[in-house]
């Protein structure tokens, strides 16, 4: 299925900022480094600031702190240098402007003899989002003659529903549905996208995954840091649009959606949307219930102390947005009926670490429970860890050596990093490589992300009438002990609150 | 659940015999170290050689090379010596003898406080099996006054069907079932026993456990060693009754046997009972399809060059007593119809290992096929090894790193040997400890030895027959090729051939 990708021209809007250096720039020449790029391949950078080509060359590669000490070749980064070029734009949505960068991917198209192909990644402020598509429809280059053009969105996309739902149509007015590429990073992680060969390529595990064996299902994604300088920026939008409407929804939907007709874009974003459409609303009173947010106070982490949250540098003394957010839901359908899920995501949190923890029901009978209490509560999980550190662990009883029957956890494990071949590829990397190949399997669907919008909304806005309180949590704590009760009723399982290793924790026990 | 144990005298029958020294007392004073021994506590050793007590304490503990080397502490040793009487016979049926034997039982019954408690451990060759238990009986010993008196049978427990059922009759007459302990060394096994935790302690396990998910179970039993200098004594048993009729049946119980009710003897020995019921019996021209018997030629081996088993001291040259066996059958009940298992033993094999296989039938799709032709073949197993480096490994497809979805093999394992707390018990201390406790779970009940003889005796009747042919292989090697054949029409299984670690061996594959 090798699939040959067309010779194309790459433009960045927002070349000159910070996700260009440190993540795409970088991304581009791995690409070019691993022989993916095709042979006629050019990549302009365009952004208000004033550079030559060479003066842009020099800043995103040579002078750039990412892409040193890396041990580079020499030789390979220079004859890569060549391959980028440089536009300036008064504004990015001018017409003059996309006059003149058109002219310019003709002068490129025809010396690179990349021909009319272009992949446009908005790497901007997101209220340009809709107005660039518009400038570049206006001169034709939404869809060229003789070639194709793609449009690439980062996140956020839309800020609520209806936002996001308005940038939808602004957007499918002048590019093609095929055509647009919502970024979300967390989906080109290998362990993320390995979330569905582990369900769907063993024998195993698939018969497993549903409302008979399963008792919960808990994402976890830790944070240590805090806002930092950034708090102005992050006031405004908050953990849970931060990063529950885009990421963990998106990994929600790798854990339980039905299995895809077929391994392709169609069928995979097809059946994300029906898990979205699934996911039983969250309204009125349930927000308090169901859902806690927090804020950090001062405390001491992994990294130092770190002053409280509404100390932080641009977030106002009385803010009320959310550095953390715990939730718990249900999906209505036949294979998840009546099984709790779980997630939380904080900052300062003890951890840097992502990881999804399916707890299955006991078995229904204890028959051990004469040898050994611990035989009553001996709950298997299996643990996919996303960051840092991939793996698995799938933890289960087994007998304590001696006499009788007595039963405790161990666990089976496995790790990425034990792989040999292959350097795990940086999610940046796959994504822009699936998108030159015109394989858009691993990005949000419009609707999809309408969806997921549609549901955190409600939360949103029950926060906003302040219908749900504000919980407080120390910097360097697993978050408000609110967060705990959101298992009340659920026997014997809790948060899992992940250590440092994969099985190095509270439910490993030796024997 | 601590179960006190009685004050009593263990009489060893056969004390200067080789088993006694290599097995039993070594695992008598290990449980003495530990501490596992009642206070009130004698060992008598009963044999036709003429000792004193000093001279048998001699030979069985200081001067014993099974002792020796231990590291053992002299000061312990000579306070367990201390524990140890002997008394010779001059027949081990003889009434007189047993008369004598009974006066320095109640002598030493005094001494130790111990009351009229006995086990009688017969260590003896299988003839003396009835008689011993019969003299036992003339003089009262077999039920004393006031106390108890249980019988254990080393192995072989008959040697077909008939005999078997003739010497259940025989004990049966003179001590109550429940008194009798047929010793099966396996059942001792750690990893034999954690059969039964892994299956039911388990929410994940259990579901799977049956015929909608699992392809196939093979166990394999292999050993280096030929016979050696005891062909005489092997040439009258062969590897079918020597190890499958007992040991791989059990452990065959164990694997496939109904949840108990509960997880006592009682319950435990009724489902392997049921278990042995529903093995669909091979007869006739079957034999000849399903069970491979075979007989190694010289070759070399782990252990150097081998002459092959007619050549052997003690062998007849036409001998057609087999030393590998590998069968294929069938469990006639709701949860195992029409799933096939296997079963195969031998001598000068590659390596000295017994383990388990669990083949779980491959999802209803193959998602990834387009990726990748191996995920046609991700075959997703359970390996259980119980000897040696006891331990789990689950052998699943996850995702290749890089493009698309690729799927290849990989394993999760878990090993014994990383548990810290405490040593893996020797089989005969853990078994004579249940023993000495009365709790006969791990031992052999009269009917189901009874019943597995019933399963191989229509195969050992049609090789008397010749109504199946003798193939040949060469020691050192996986055994005749006629093995591989018994898997002909189930797709992409086969033989797994275990390699010296549990997870070093062609399926598992590093990405």
């Amino acid at each position: 299925m090798a699939n040959p990708i067309d010779p194309h021209i790459l433009i960045i809007y927002g070349a000159s900022g910070d996700l260009a250096q440190r993540k795409l720039i970088p991304a581009v020449f791995d690409l070019y480094r691993g022989g993916y790029l095709p042979e006629k391949f050019a990549l302009l950078g365009a952004s208000r600031t004033d550079y030559t080509d060479e003066a842009f060359r020099e800043k995103v590669l040579f002078e750039n702190e990412f892409m040193q000490g890396n041990g580079y070749d020499e030789d390979q980064l220079k004859a890569f240098s060549e391959l980028l070029f440089y536009q300036d734009l008064k504004a990015y949505d001018g017409v003059e402007d996309a006059k003149k960068l058109k002219a310019k991917l003709e002068d490129l198209g025809e010396q690179f003899e990349t021909g009319s192909n272009y992949i446009f990644y908005l790497s901007t402020p997101p209220k340009l989002y809709s107005s660039i598509p518009k400038a570049l429809a206006e001169v034709g280059l939404n869809k060229p003659e003789n070639g194709w053009s793609r449009l690439v969105v980062e996140k956020p996309f839309g800020y609520d529903e209806k936002s996001a739902k308005q940038l939808n149509e602004e957007l499918q007015s002048v590019f093609r549905e095929n055509d647009i590429y919502r970024i979300d990073h967390y989906l080109g992680k290998e362990t993320v996208q390995n979330l569905l060969v582990t369900r769907f390529a063993n024998g195993f595990f698939e018969p497993l995954w549903n409302r008979n064996y399963i008792q919960s299902v808990q994402i976890t994604a830790a944070e240590t840091v805090g806002v930092g300088s950034r708090g102005g920026y992050y006031d405004e939008s908050g953990a849970l649009r931060d990063m529950i409407q885009n990421h963990l929804l998106q990994v929600l939907a790798h854990v339980a959606m039905e299995p895809p007709i077929r391994a392709d874009a169609y069928s995979i974003r097809g059946e994300k949307m029906k898990l979205f459409q699934s996911l039983r609303a969250i309204t009125g009173e349930q927000v308090a219930q169901q859902v806690v947010r927090a804020q950090y106070d001062a405390g001491d982490t992994k990294d130092g102390h770190v002053e409280g949250y509404r100390e932080a540098e641009g977030v106002p003394d009385d803010s009320m947005t959310e550095t953390y957010v715990a939730m718990k839901f249900f999906i209505d359908n036949w294979r998840w009926a009546g099984v709790p899920f779980f997630i939380r995501t904080g900052k300062c949190l003890p951890l840097k670490v992502t990881e999804v923890v399916i707890t299955f029901k006991n078995p229904p009978q204890a028959l051990f429970s004469g040898y050994d209490d611990y035989a009553l509560k001996c709950d298997n999980q299996l643990i996919m860890r996303i960051q840092p550190d991939e793996g698995m662990a799938l933890e289960f009883g087994m007998k304590v050596p001696g006499e009788g029957f007595r039963v405790k956890n161990v666990d089976m494990d496995f790790f990425y990093r034990d792989l040999t071949t292959k350097d795990v590829p940086e999610s940046y990397s796959r994504l822009l490589l699936d998108c030159m190949k015109g394989d858009p399997t691993l990005y949000a669907r419009g609707d999809s992300v309408e969806q997921a919008w549609a549901f955190v909304d409600p939360i949103l806005q029950a926060w906003e009438k302040n219908e749900a309180p504000l919980a407080r949590y120390t910097a360097g704590t697993w978050g408000p002990e609110e967060a705990d009760r959101l298992w009340d009723g659920i026997t014997g399982a809790s948060w899992r609150n992940p250590a440092e290793s994969l099985i190095d924790d509270k439910h490993y026990t030796k024997l």
